[in-house]
């Protein structure tokens, strides 16, 4: 099926004189969670992974995803003709340089210039420059052969109030026109779902997972242009829009109600833009460009946001203690699939009152498949447990309250010592970056070895980073923090919900991850300035039975009872019955 | 005096029609450590520190410095109407914004091109392009006004012969053709003082601390061209070199020289070559700009280096063993001075076979003044000892086998409970980094947290890196890694010698800083690729009686243990009677 299509595209390519093909993952907004109607990577490939590359040349087609996705893309890909390329592995060439390199000097090199952000245009046109190749993005192909392809979509969007957001729409205008004045812009373009859905106070359920609304914001002086299908818009919010400034105009007609606007100075970030809707930006506009900087309001969560995440984290860990009971009780006891797993941890939390549903598809991995680092297996597909071993689940919810993310590795019955060394040793660094304390100014990536010293001293690593930001009500993952092995320059401040997740991966074997969210807090101030630390917010117990106490320092083994003693407290009012008497055992002191 | 000088630099500088006149502290090398010839800024503002930058307006001086300096320029500036900026505290503009500033809108700023790199001179033209600002570079006003200014040096070079280079210097320069063949290159340039010395396997003697003589290289296929004085060059050295087709030419008459030859196309960094050198290159001819490649080349030591360091740093062991005993013994028992101690250290290694002098001039800072990062008393000035308290002593020598760099801070009696806790923090974050194993490919910056996180804990810190590079009897300062909190993104790699060098100070009272050299290796290759550790070059026992081992973990205490037993066993043979017996007791168990 996919080298038919593949060679449909081919046939498509050489009709319009496009020698290389290049399909994104991204949507019109560099969103990294989309709507099924933009999977066209996943359409072409087969490759379902968040993030891919897929490239088809005349001849040759490949496929790039990083360490998180290798085992997944080798199982999904074969037979598929496609190439694995494994980003970051030695020798691995860069999607954008293999591309020149297989496209014939002065050739050309189509995208769906949707999908292609304008920064990341200018970056490809100044690297192929020398070899004189040229851009074909006014055309997607796979949209041409894609019969099938579902619509965009076109659920209503919702209010989050002001008692939820802790600062109101209008406030958070205000803040945005303060900082325009200060730029000397006129308008302030918004390309990013979750930064319009965070100014304007709504949510929506455009994209699974991600309660945003496809839709851009326009803030000038006096007005706020909302582009989001009219139709998606209760008339209360409407009338609410409207009375703070707002107005909502149709998603499709942006670039003719662009050209209607009186010329000014437009700020915008061209990392969110895409190539096509920069192109339709009016020729008398004057263009600036910066960081987006709704990116670090999102980041650094408000005191009422702070209040509602950690009663989303108790929800959300009663939700967890339940399951955990249940999968421990049931696995191997009777038929028992992965998929059927997730399935019940899902509904669990979908049940929760104020759910938005899960923020993201629930990775349940048995025994080798935890090894997959983000595996998700299809309803009936799902490997079956048993009474053994580990299964790692990896889920979490969207609330009114907030977002959730938690991993748990769980030991289904007896386990190996390498999977209890494995366990003890990422839990030893899991703690290590819970418990750290760091100078205001230090970025992610300077936290990041706290968490891989007790593997790497053993010759061992993951291959995924260590933390990422998460959304308030929105993606659960989001910049502009991040720890791990990258060239992250921002520092962690207050406010800021970050995962901590480090992993050891056993291929063919075994999986472990334990994830943490935890919230950046002001330790202390002292003469040598202003001190951090986490709050963990995540609320759910470890597992007792994995871990080789005998790796742990006196430190780390009273770490581990106080979290126990704090998850038993704020998570005991809300269980009862075998599952309050589960969680007092899972808690007891180690 | 300095009011006077400023005065009549004032003078010239509305003679000259410049508004604001900037003061750098580099020579035409961009060297860290310079001749007295290029002590300008010294001269000019009276603060003797490496490293900072005066900036003289019509009415303001100031002078920008970082935090090793702080107190060192209080002291210095004092009187002289020259403010302080102390870099990198919040709130403190970088010195070009605020000359940029107390600019006149299309005014003039004047720098000794010789001393403004090139990549600098166009950063700051880019910076202030808006504002219209015209730069003067071609007359060096400080040296109109500088009348017993140093003669440049006129010292003889010598060869460093293949034993202890390791590589020849033919084998080096047919590397370097490799790599300019590969870049398509005619001409290399290379303007870094350690650069062209380590290149053809010469050294000097123009700068203080460092073996060097000023000069330029400028490789070509068919020959190369070393540009320093000919008369420095003994006769046998000469030879060699023309063997080995390297033509000495004047070192003042570059540019005519440059001039005469065939047009090409030439490499160089304009970090490290003055604007006025750039202009100089013949305007037919190609540029090309890299990164210098040697920078690498010196940093990662070959086999045979790593053998003659491991050998200096025995020598420079020995000769601090006897130090540490003399001075416990002496100090506070009759009058004693700090530059004494400082001189009589600098006695001991310059007494050694193959010394080739120190390699800076030595910190020695009793009580309070240990708290100042750079500390250096002028002979008959320092404070007297007592047999009380911390003398911090960082030093170094330079040897024929290597430059070494090691700083310990010496009980002379009673401590405080503060010294001790402080002592054993920084000992305890020094420890963890000398102790690390990382995965190939990390950078410094993400180890330093190892260093700082026992300070982090109770809310201390130090301003100052943790590491910097070493060369190989050259600079005891070099890149391009270095561990601390910058954005350095170069990785640690095995032959990379680096130090290890956290500190506390605590104002007016006392400063502690533990430093010893490291030598990055491999430790295993796994499945999950290859980690690396550090070889501690440096051999010197802690001091057991600052040490408070409560705050020791048994690993921290076993890792302190086997470092004594190993400076036990490499010193013994080199030490006798009273000198043997004191490195016995100071290496005892704890």
């Amino acid at each position: 099926m996919i080298r038919e299509r593949l060679n449909r595209l081919r046939a498509l390519m050489r009709e319009k004189g496009v020698d290389s093909y290049v399909v994104l993952s991204e949507d019109a907004h560099q969103s990294e969670y989309v709507a099924p109607y933009w999977r066209a990577r996943a359409y072409m490939s087969g490759f379902t992974g968040s993030a891919g590359t897929l490239v088809v040349t005349g001849e040759r087609a490949g496929l790039w995803t990083d360490g998180r996705y290798f085992l997944q893309a080798e199982a999904q890909l074969e037979g598929s003709g496609i190439e694995l390329f494994r980003m970051g592995e030695p020798g691995v060439p860069a999607w954008l340089d293999w591309t020149i390199d297989q496209t014939p000097e002065g050739g050309c090199v189509g995208i769906d210039g949707r999908t292609l952000s304008a920064a990341r245009a200018r970056a490809m046109k100044q690297q192929w420059a020398q070899k004189g190749l040229r851009l074909f993005c006014h055309e997607e192909l796979v949209g041409e052969l894609w019969e099938d392809r579902p619509a965009l979509p076109s659920e209503p969007i919702f209010a989050l109030p002001d008692e939820m957001a802790g600062r109101s729409r209008r406030e958070k205008l205000e803040d945005l026109r303060a900082h325009m004045k200060e730029k000397q812009a006129d308008y302030y373009f918004i390309g990013s779902l979750e930064s319009c859905a965070w100014l304007l106070n709504y949510r929506g359920r455009d994209v699974e997972g991600t309660p945003v609304a496809y839709a851009y914001v326009l803030a000038a002086a006096d007005k706020t242009l909302l582009f989001l299908e009219p139709e998606k818009v209760p008339a209360s919010l409407r009338e609410e829009l409207e009375r703070d400034g707002v107005q909502v105009r149709s998603y499709h007609r942006i670039a003719a109600d662009l050209a209607a606007l009186q010329p000014g100075t437009i700020l915008y970030d061209p990392a969110s833009l895409s190539v096509l809707l920069e192109e339709a930006l009016p020729a008398d506009w004057k263009r600036r460009e910066e960081k987006e900087v709704l990116l670090h309001c999102r980041a650094v969560k408000n005191e009422t946001e702070q209040e509602h995440i950690r009663e989303a984290h108790r929800k959300d860990g009663a939700v967890m203690v339940r399951f955990l009971r249940w999968i421990k009780e049931n696995a191997g006891r009777g038929p028992m699939r992965e998929d059927e797993a997730a399935a019940r941890l899902d509904h669990m939390r979908e049940e929760q009152p104020g759910s938005l549903g899960i923020s993201f598809d629930t990775i349940a991995g048995y025994g080798p498949n935890g090894a997959i680092i983000h595996y998700h297996a299809e309803p009936g597909e799902g490997a079956p447990l048993a009474a053994r071993g580990f299964l790692l689940v990896d889920s979490g919810g969207q609330y009114l309250e907030g977002t959730t993310d938690i991993t748990r590795t769980i030991a289904l019955g007896e386990l190996t010592p390498e999977e209890k060394q494995a366990y003890t040793l990422v839990l030893k660094g899991h703690i290590a970056l819970a418990a750290a304390v760091f100078r205001e100014g230090t970025t992610g990536p300077r936290l990041d070895i706290l968490a891989r010293q007790p593997l790497w001293e053993r010759g061992m690593d993951y291959k995924h980073g260590t933390g990422h930001g998460v959304g308030f009500v929105l993606s659960v993952h989001e910049g502009p923090q991040n720890i791990g092995p990258s060239n992250n320059t921002v520092p962690l401040e207050p406010g800021m919900v970050i995962s901590d997740e480090p992993g050891y991966y056993e291929a063919g074997q075994f999986g472990v991850r334990i994830e943490n969210l935890v919230l950046v807090r002001e330790r202390e101030k002292t003469a040598w300035g202003r001190f951090l630390e986490m709050e963990t917010l995540t609320l759910c117990p470890y597992e007792r039975e994995a871990i080789d106490t005998a790796l742990l320092t006196p430190e780390e083994r009273a770490w581990i009872n106080a979290y126990h003693r704090r998850v038993r407290e704020e998570l005991s009012p809300r269980l009862e019955g075998e599952d309050l008497r589960f969680l007092e055992q899972a808690t007891e002191e180690i």
